[in-house]
């Protein structure tokens, strides 16, 4: 877009040989292995220094627009005759991509040591190894584990404690009292431990009322403020979480918002108070879970898809982007829709749906020919 | 999660006898006044310093798994045969939450006074008492009234005005001439009075002719680029507003973005230009208020909502999470769906959608034997 | 909402005479083009050193309720009739608004020059006339464009690359090596080059197999954890593109994400990795596009619409507010609902699904009173 110099050639790329790199990947390699590596490309945009990605013949087509030397291939691809010196291959290739990627990964730019405009509570207790970058702000009793990298412009709240291998992108908010395990990692702008929206009326509200009887409110309107219940518990999460930009988490009312390990959460994503989210879970981006839900193990929710209050989705459960989940999920099941129910007989009802209109037009002209005969047989005698 | 010892127990919290809870809280107290409280906990959870929350007789029950000596209770509730020393009763258990919550909660810790690191122009004004944490921006001409509460990180630009004892977490944002009321809350990451989002282009567009035909654009495609209206209004706010974790409010373009007095608003909440909110009302997590709706008094819009631009949204409508709101609503309406109908019309609509793949089964085949017994009759003779 | 004098008055605003604010915008003058005017209002609400904003008849009419001296009226308009003492007329008064608010906004109030709290690495090149404002943070070989202006507490990565007259608002975060063309705004909060979310298990996992059989999941569940695949790619972004508050654009896996010239994005809108996005685009509040999908030129997405991931929107395709876009949607097409449709159709389908429950009442009617005339059939001879 830009006839400037590729800045990501400018910046300091980790270089391997080739057979480093199968090494690092667990890969097969072919041909010259000594070929100098500095970065991965797709195959059209590849340079004699980039390994070219082409896992699918498709790709390893478009090799020729490109002059890669050595690439990631698919099994059976005859490297040679794809004009390279060199390649790798995988029985995984999506797999292989996590390896390689990371291989190359320059990772954040966060100076070793502390800044000195950080502003770090003398109480605070910082791991060996962790890099504390500028203007940080770290409150009182806070401890921070081993080579912890904190960006720019982070806070984090009073007794607050991160495991060791932390990384905090710039401006991620932690509140008091958060407890993170190993290996965590969060996006720029996160919020992990902002107030609980819990709110409450003197008497009776016409929500509460709307609740228990499905949309009937006879409730007169009435002036009544919302009165706050304010959080006490905090959050709690496991080790290997990672949270995305500009999300999310908040505090419990009573005990705390828990977070598995091994859970991935997406940009914009929403986790209301009192919430447990259990193992290995993926909330895709601006998916949002009301206050008090129970997420089981293995959980993934499709992009914006909502989660309602109070309810349970059991293990497994399996959301298609854009649900909506109003009631409790047995484990296991595939949902799909606004309300959401099985994919499977969401998919016939929309297929229905698309033939609704036609429908009710023949039914009318049917209904409308049967009155059409009925009329002269009332003065039938038959 | 983790094995570390409770953070939560590390905090100061403030101390309180049960008799002075009881009467913070308005309860009615029964068994040892004097029993010491620093927190509240669920009932399996809660130490002896912590009062235990059984309201409900399933709750109750769980007190055995605890070590609690002190309980709120539901009416009716032994609290001696629970094995408790003391005991509040109180009429509306919900709302006693709000005052326990409050009594006990330890408040954020900024500290008194003017953090050296803040960056405040000379000619803002701070209210007595005030607390502006570390790294903080003050813009020229701000007013902050007195007791105010400023967290690490918060921008606030020139000419904004907030009133007494406002709470502002970690990086929330507010633009220049930004106008706020007395008691005001905003979570960590909320920009309030960021531009309206008002482009216009030189022709008629695509866009302005789909909703003048609902659908039929006719205009040829042709590259005609956005001019941007400037955002001349700033933002309204009553008092005892709150604002989640990352929720964005506009400017308006001529006049004021306005939100009445006692309205929350949750996290990731979306408002756009000239939007005007009414009193009292409650917008949950992800919800989106396209430019110039109106929205009236003690509204409540569930989980991801949306509203379309300028249309209203008459007082005490409430909406079921999910909804959107694409016309007019009548004061008083229970919504649900999308677009949103009447919450009562939806689920009815629901149910039949449900049964509607089976329906279409049925008359094709009703109407295949009809044309299978009409085949025939062409050939008859009566 | 407040009896305080109004601030918007009390910040500087730039003057013009009637007759030059009639030059800015392209305007036919009537009247005194001498009349000084400092800001714009809505007819009621202006002041006589104000022009009032009476386009439309019926704003002309609440011309008698305001002070105003001056206005934008329609064409036809009785200038005189209506108390003023001059008036312009512009043939399409939408876009008049554009020339007018940019001519009267104030602007954001960065001072020129570097502030000295700026932490700006020695390695960055900075514009001539770049106003850097208080607490930003800019890393290694980041080169910013002549006359930017970058308010508080943003953060710019290493190798990052701003064009001229850029603005950034207060807590911008901009990741490493991201690139972005001329006259770029970012409202506050936005964050460009997030990670992207991408993970993978060692072995086939149920939502890959979800994907191929649309919803039939026969994978026994098993703990296998989500293994990241690192982002080595960055952001692209053209000229004249302008990010909301609090949106997040994450950054490639291999190649960059990329966003075309003209392009514009509303508040909270999620842009998920190796997204292309085209010229002139318009993204409105809360949309949501998925990792790798396609967007064309000209496409106009409706508050909180969500495109799924590997999909192609096509030139020109325009979609209401809410929709989810599941599939490859063709040039031009007018999408509604979820899943989207074309939106005559969705709003057929909308009216047969109203008339739903009454069709299958008078079905099921049908259906009795048929069983009911047939059973003595059964018995009968003929």
């Amino acid at each position: 877009m830009h006839d400037a110099p590729d800045a990501a050639e400018t910046a300091a790329m980790p270089g391997f040989s080739l057979g480093e790199l199968a090494k690092a990947l667990g890969a097969r390699l072919e041909g010259d292995g000594g070929l100098r590596i500095t970065g991965a490309a797709e195959p059209q945009d590849a340079g004699p220094d980039r390994i070219a990605l082409a896992m699918k013949p498709e790709y390893a087509a478009r090799l020729a627009e490109g002059r890669a030397l050595a690439a990631l291939l698919h099994d059976g691809a005859d490297w040679r005759a794809l004009g390279l010196r060199g390649a790798l291959f995988v029985p995984r290739p999506r797999f292989a991509m996590a390896h390689l990627t990371r291989a190359l990964d320059p990772g954040p730019d966060i100076a070793p040591g502390i800044h000195p405009t950080a502003v770090i509570d003398p109480s605070a207790e910082i791991g060996d190894g962790a890099a504390i970058g500028p203007l940080v702000v770290i409150g009182a009793a806070v401890r921070i584990g081993a080579r912890a990298r904190i960006a720019a412009h982070c806070s984090i709240g009073a007794g607050a404690e991160i495991g060791p291998d932390a990384l905090l992108h710039a401006g991620v908010r932690l509140g008091a009292r958060v407890r993170i395990g190993a290996r965590f990692i969060a996006q720029p702008g996160a919020v992990i431990g902002g107030d609980g929206f819990s709110f409450v009326t003197p008497d009776k509200s016409a929500v509460e009322q709307m609740r228990e009887t499905l949309g009937q409110v006879s409730i007169p309107p009435r002036a009544q403020g919302w009165t706050r219940i304010h959080s006490l518990g905090s959050v709690q999460i496991g080790d290997d979480v990672e949270i995305g930009a500009n999300s999310t988490i908040d505090r419990g009312t009573i005990r705390d918002t828990e977070i598995g390990s091994g859970t991935r959460i997406d940009n914009l994503v929403h986790v209301g108070h009192n919430v447990r989210i259990g193992r290995d879970c993926m909330l895709c981006g601006q998916v949002g879970i009301a206050g008090s839900a129970v997420i089981g193990d293995r959980v993934v929710l499709g992009g914006q898809v909502g989660v309602n209050d109070n309810i349970h989705v059991g293990n497994d459960v399996i959301a298609a982007g854009g649900s909506d989940i109003y009631t409790n999920a047995p484990a296991g099941r595939v949902l799909m829709g606004s309300p959401a129910i099985r994919m499977e007989q969401q998919l016939e009802t929309y297929k229905a749906l698309r033939r609704l209109p036609r429908l009710l037009r023949r039914l009318e002209a049917a209904e409308k020919a049967a009155r059409h005969k009925s009329v002269p047989k009332t003065g039938d005698n038959d």
